[in-house]
Parts: C-alpha cells; structure tokens; sequence
C-alpha cells in the first residue's frame, strides 16, 4: 500500500485522462493514476512512467489511500452513468474535506444534481470543464472549474500549474459555483461549432461561389490568420485544406464525407438558451446545418431528384474583392455568435446565481482551446473596461468593427442567396443584428394575432396596462 | 347524489373547459362538469345549463359516480401540478377500464410518464392535444388523441361529435400511443409560430421597405387570403391590420408593445427537434425572433446608442412586383417549415414507435385549429397519393411550387440582407433549400477540422470504413 504523497489523483486512463496526468507530472505534481482495467494503468507506466513521479493502484482503496489530504481525484471517464459510477466509489473511500473533480463534458444539470449531493456528504464536487482535446490535455488544456471556493484552494494551484498561458496567464479560474464549469464549457462548444459553420460558409462561398481550388483558398485562410481573425481554427482549417489525400492526389477535404457529426455540447447549448430565452441564432443554425448534413435519406434522394436552382456560381469582376467581402462578412459573424454566447452565459449566471466573471472567461479562452484566438483579447478588454454594456455588440471595438463590415457582410448574403450558396450561419447572424437595432419589430403584429386568436393580451406603447381586444365581439379593447 | 348517466366529463371550467363542455353538450352528449370551486359550474350553469344536458357536480366522488362506464373524463386545468393533482384525485375515484383524458398542452414526455403510471392503474390515459383556442373549443376545435386503441373505442365517436369539420370529415384522428397526440399538437404550434414569423416579416417588408400603409397591406393580405395563402392566419392578420385603435385614431398595429410573447410549445418544438437531430429551421427562427424581441434592455441600449446600418427602405420600380415577390417568398418558406415540421412528426414517431398517419394529420389539421389552411389538402394529399418521399420538397406539387417561387424568394432575401429588414425565416428557409439541395457540403471541411483537433475520424467518399488522419505526426491515414 503506497503512502499518501499525491497532492493529486486521475482516474480513467484513455487519451485525455493520461495525458492529463503526464501534464500534471511534467509541472512537478505527484500523480496518483487508476483505471478500472489495470491494464491501461501500465501502459502509462511503461510508457510514460519516467517522465515525473506517479502513483500507480490497483483498487480505487488504494488510490484514494496514495492521497495526500485533502484528496483531489480527477475523473476523466465517460459522461453519464460511468462518471456516476465513479463518483460513488470515490465518495464511499473518501472523508470530509476531500475534493472529486469531474474533468468531462458533463451536462451541466448533472453536475448541479451531483453537486448537491456530493456536498450533502462533506465532500467538494467541482465539475471542471477541459478544452483542447487531446493535445491540450498533455500541453496545457483551458480549464472552466465550478464548486465551491474553498475547492478552489487546493485545485486551483493544481490547475494553474498545468494551464495554457495566454500573455503570461494560465487560461483557468474558478467559474463560479456547482455547475458553473460545465455551464460555460458548454457555451464553449457552442461558440465553436458557430465559429466553424461560419469557416464552412465561407469556404463553401470560396469554392463553389469563386471557383477557387483548395489550395488557393487554405493560402487565403493562411493570410486571414495573420489579421483580425489569427485564431486556432483558421489556422487548422489551413492545415486541414492544404492537406492532399495520399490515396488518390485530390485535396484531402474532397475526400472526406459531408456528413458533419456532433456529440451533444453544441445541441445542449442550444436547448439551453431556449429555455433562459436568449436567442442563439448563429449556434443553432451551425447545429442544424450538421443535422441536414448527415440526413441521409432525404440528401440521397435529391440525387435521383434534383431541387432546382441556380448552381451556386458567383460572377463578379473582382475575385479578389469578393474574397475580402467573405472575410469581412465571417468576422461580422463570428462577433454576433459571441455575443449571443455572452448573452446565454450572462443569462445562466442570473438563473442559476453564479457570479461569472465574463472578462475572466474571455480570458481563459485566449490559449488552450479550440476557440482560441487574438480576437478573445478585444472581448476580454471589453468586458474588462469598466464600459457598460447589455450587448457585446454595443462595445465601442466590435461596434465600429461591424459596422465596417456590415456593407460587404450584406453583399455576401445577398449574393449568396441570389446564387443558390446556403449561408444559415451568416444570414442568421446579418438578421439577428437588423432585428436587434430595428425599433419596431413586427412582433407587435404576432402580439396582435395572439390576442385575437388566444387571448394572450398585450401591451400598448402609450400606457401601461395589459390590454385585450373583444375580436368576436365590438372590438373594443379592455384591460385586464 | 346523481345516477351515472353522463356519457362524458369534464373537470375544469376556465373558459376552454367551459366551452369545450358546452360544445359536447350541443351535440347530444350529456355532460358532467365539475370545478375544483363550485362557483365556475353554477356560472356555467346559469349562462348556459339551457343548452343541453350538463350534470353538475360539487366533488370528484360526485362527479365520477355521475358518468355511465366506461367512464371518460377531460381534464382542463393548467399543465404541470394542477393536472397531475386532477389525474391523482380522478385516479383514485375511478375503477379499471375508465379513461382520463388531458385536454392541456401538457409535454409529450410528461404524458408519456403519465400514461404509463395511470396504465399499470387498469384504467386509459389518453394525452389529448386540442387546438383552435376559446372559439374552437366552442365550434369546433381540431383534436390530437393519443393513448391506448381501446380508449379511442370510446373516446372518438365523443370527439367525432364535437371536432372542426373540413370537407366532410371530423378534425380528429386516434394519433397514436401514449405522448403521441401531445407530441403532434407541440408540433403543430411550431410550425404555428414559424408561420406567424413568415407573416412578421411579410407586413415588414411591405410596411418599412415599401412603406405601405397598414390598411394597404391589409388589403394586400385579403387578396392574399384568396390564392395559395388560403388560411386563418392569413386572415386574422388582414384582421388585424384593418383594425384602427379607438383611442388614437391609428392603425392598430401600432400601439401594440412590439414584445412578442409565448408559452412554451414553440421551444419544445425546436429542443425536442435538437434531441432528434431534425433541423427546424424555421421554427427555432420564429422562436428566437420572439426571443429577441423581448430583450428588453438590449433594445432599449440600441435607443441611445443606435447600431449603424441601412434604413430598410426599398426601392424599386414596380411596387407590385415586389408585393408578388413577398407572396412567393412567403408560400416557399411556408413549404419548408411545413416540411421540417413532418420530417420533426416523423422522426418522433420513429423514436417513440409511433404509427402515425401523417396525412391524417394533414387532414385533421384543415378545420378548427389555429394553422388551418387550404394548403393543407395539398400536404394530405401528397402523403396519401401513395408516392414515396423523404421530404416533403420532394412532393410533385410542392417541388414544383418551391421551384417556381424560387427566383422571387431570392429576390426578397438577397433585397432584405441590403436594405437592413431582418428576414430570420425567410433567409433561413432558403438556406435549408439550398443546402438540401446541395451535391457537396462544407461539412466534409467540418468532419476535417474535427478530426484535426479531437481525432473524431471521417468517412471516404471512395470507400467504406471510419478514418484518421495523424496531423500531429506524418499526417499518414489510418484506418480506425
């Protein structure tokens, strides 16, 4: 039986979970590593097991007894009923005091239930949300930890040590209460798949639109990255096009199935800001668009019966002009994406009373993740220079910024509708920023068919005072 | 205490209660009625106890030993604990065989527990979905059962009495099992709130663009409401717009607080299309548009700091044209939230081993309720003729309606993203035309950032088998 020397714990060993326990070791953290099989618990060791001081068990006893007080266990297993599994064998071998960390994509619902309960027993829960994939977990993840404060005592030191750094800070800090973690890693995700909707509907404009080869377009996205977009997922999506299929010498993106697949952060997002209210429109449509991607059936059949329309050319005297218009039109996108990400995160902080720091956020999210980019720095100024504002959009950089934009954002929309391109994610986003600076919205109209079919009442703009009109009757109004 | 002689119930006696009890009464049913507070039946008593045989009742026990066997009860109380509460209380008052109906918007899910709780009991539950508001529960609403065949025995020759009547035939139809009827009538309001956006954006287009007055677009709206427009929505909007506030001499329409308000059927609709991966488009437009328009402090931060931007005015030559355009616009966008609405109806029936007919729904949704509409005889059409497809779009008529609208709808689309006017649905809907119809999509470039950072393999186009490509190492293929 190991004496207890690990300041801290992993449990479950596939990729992320060993890599995260080499990054620990690598930044000098004793490291106590179990796995349910033992098996993988050697691989580590025989492969990895000199690369700083681990603590290897057999039986979750074991492990929790390899543990320096108070015991802090990263659970880096399946969401759902496997990390339920293991929470309980660590709270039954733990005491009061000790901290379980769930390092997964749990639902964040989840984690507030286990929070709960878990606290309920005098143990710390922290659901802590891991960005970065595999390569972040052994380099340096962005970390979003919810739970109590005094958790934070111990795991945040812990976590800093093996955070990214961005402009000389560790891309992590505690989020704010029980849920709050995974809360925001889900927001996260979310911005994410918008952010690449929006580089498909850009390439997709690029290609087919333009008639540009693959090449000439991850050349285009090598140029984009040295500007106002430099973030990690331009610059993969260079890698990713400039890339040639061995196989057969085409460009590796035409070789590749468009059928985009999900695992369920970007839907939650989306399920979510239905019920706080807060439109979402940019995350949604990137959701839906992977949804009608890989509907097979329906995408199968217009094979053998074509839809008709125009066949999506773009003929324009300036190329090169045009190509500008995509970026100006992509940046004006992605700041209306993340403001409404900003606008759900602000929204569930109130629902649920977490005090998050959105500046915090902005800056945690700089190094380590997916979503990593310079522009992550204009968002954090903002939110740190004591400006008011209800609306990312109405900070004095991303407004002017999208006011620039907006004449070139508005000619690819409509170009793109006119040539028959899809751009859910940029239309989206062009009628989110049109309703949102209209001063009367034809909701006034809905409001009106609402009271003469149902009753719902409604408002008037002269008085205060909730209002219906007698439709079947002499239509006068009452009040209610 | 009164002999059972009741051939049907009902337990709450707000106004659709009432209604729905006085329109089973006028068609030869005797009816028991009860109210959790005497008051409500002598009220409905009083009015309207002369209408035709109604049996009062002052408790459950009262009121249950009043119906003949099998004995069929709706209740008519507010969704959530209310109803659960009367399912409790009529439960213990009833015996195996007798059949509880909920007449609410109560959520498939929740029916679906219920059915099965009240099931293992011996007696029905039947979640019933009841369309058309006051009016219709009065005249003749359109009715969406689900529960078990043998409850349908007995409960549909009652429904049968009461319903809508389109063409002959009553607006009812057994759905399905258990939450099925639920789960039809959320979507139902779905595609209701898509097709009160459509409309939205219509009057806005003609109103702001065009500058048309309300009573010019009300006409234009009548003269809607004689082509493939055909319906109430339609209607009521001309309704609506013709109407001039008595207080103020102005068009009605503009009095009304534009904050558009909802209930919560429009967001089950979108979360449970997201749990099914069926993109709804336009009816998750239509919901954040409600959404967005009931931001209260954004839009009141957009008064004091206006976001720059085109005034939506719209200049054209021929106004007319343009009117034309908006109509077509219209009748596309309107085939595609229709069609996303059955693709959500099929997908659930899949999910939840439904067997729904969904030209009876088609059928059952031409009278009575709120989305009524010629247009319908064409979807039941098209899902009785026999010719198999997987959308909708695909339908003889509807592809050829879309195809012919098309040049107009991009038109409409293309101007709105110039001129400022948020068109959500609109441009939302011809994305998902275009990307349905679409041979490639950008989501290959997706599957190759998502494999680039998480490892999460793609498909070949040129082969079977799941694929990885290492990129942080020399970029070779391997097969997974």
């Amino acid at each position: 039986m190991a004496e207890a020397q690990a300041n801290i714990g992993v449990v479950g060993l596939a990729v992320m979970g060993s890599n995260l326990a080499r990054n620990l070791a690598h930044h000098g953290n004793t490291v106590a590593v179990y796995n349910r099989s033992y098996g993988r618990t050697e691989t580590l060791m025989n492969e990895h097991g000199d690369e700083g001081k681990f603590i290897p068990a057999k039986t979750i006893e074991e492990f929790v007894s390899s543990l320096a007080k108070p015991r802090t266990a990263i659970i880096m297993v399946k969401a759902g009923a496997p990390t339920d599994a293991m929470i309980e064998a660590l709270a039954d071998a733990m005491e009061p005091g000790d901290i379980i960390v769930d390092g997964g994509n749990s639902y964040f619902p989840d984690t507030i239930r286990r929070e709960k309960e878990i606290r309920a027993r005098g143990l710390h829960y922290v659901g802590c949300g891991i960005s970065g994939g595999e390569e972040g977990a052994l380099n340096g993840p962005s970390m979003m930890p919810g739970g109590t404060d005094e958790s934070w005592k111990t795991l945040g030191p812990i976590l800093e040590s093996i955070a990214a750094v961005a402009e000389g800070e560790p891309c992590v800090t505690h989020i704010g209460h029980d849920g709050a973690g995974h809360f925001v890693k889900m927001v996260h995700n979310g911005i994410e798949y918008a952010d690449m909707q929006l580089i498909g509907e850009s390439y997709d404009l690029l290609r087919r639109g333009l008639g540009m080869s693959a090449e000439e377009i991850a050349n285009t996205f090598d140029e984009w990255n040295k500007g106002d977009l430099d973030s990690y997922l331009v610059e993969i999506t260079a890698e990713v096009l400039h890339h040639v299929d061995a196989k057969t010498g085409k460009p590796f993106v035409d070789v590749v199935v468009d059928h985009a697949g999900m695992k369920g952060t970007g839907t939650w997002t989306v399920q979510t800001a239905l019920d706080l209210a807060v439109p979402v429109t940019g995350i949604a449509e990137a959701v839906f668009a992977r949804g009608l991607s890989s509907m097979e059936a329906q995408r199968e059949e217009v094979k053998s019966k074509p839809l008709a329309g125009p066949d999506g050319k773009i003929n324009v005297e300036d190329k090169a002009a045009f190509v500008e218009a995509v970026r100006q039109a992509l940046y004006a996108s992605k700041i209306v994406a993340y403001a409404q990400g900003f606008d759900e995160i602000r929204a569930g902080a109130a629902k649920y009373d977490w005090n998050i720091d959105l500046g915090a956020v902005a800056r945690i999210w700089r190094g380590g993740c997916i979503i990593r980019a310079k522009f992550l720095n204009r968002i954090s100024d903002a939110f740190d220079s004591g400006e008011k504002f209800e609306s990312l959009l109405q900070d004095a950089y991303f407004k002017a910024a999208v006011e620039n934009a907006q004449d070139a954002w508005r000619e690819v929309v409509s170009t793109a509708a006119r040539v028959g391109i899809p751009v859910p994610a940029f239309s989206s986003s062009l009628s989110y920023y049109d309703g949102l600076r209209s001063d009367r919205l034809p909701a006034a109209l809905i409001q009106g068919q609402r009271d003469f079919f149902g009753a719902h009442t409604y408002g008037r703009v002269d008085m205060p005072g909730t209002f219906h009109t007698l439709w079947s009757g002499d239509r006068s109004e009452i009040e209610e």
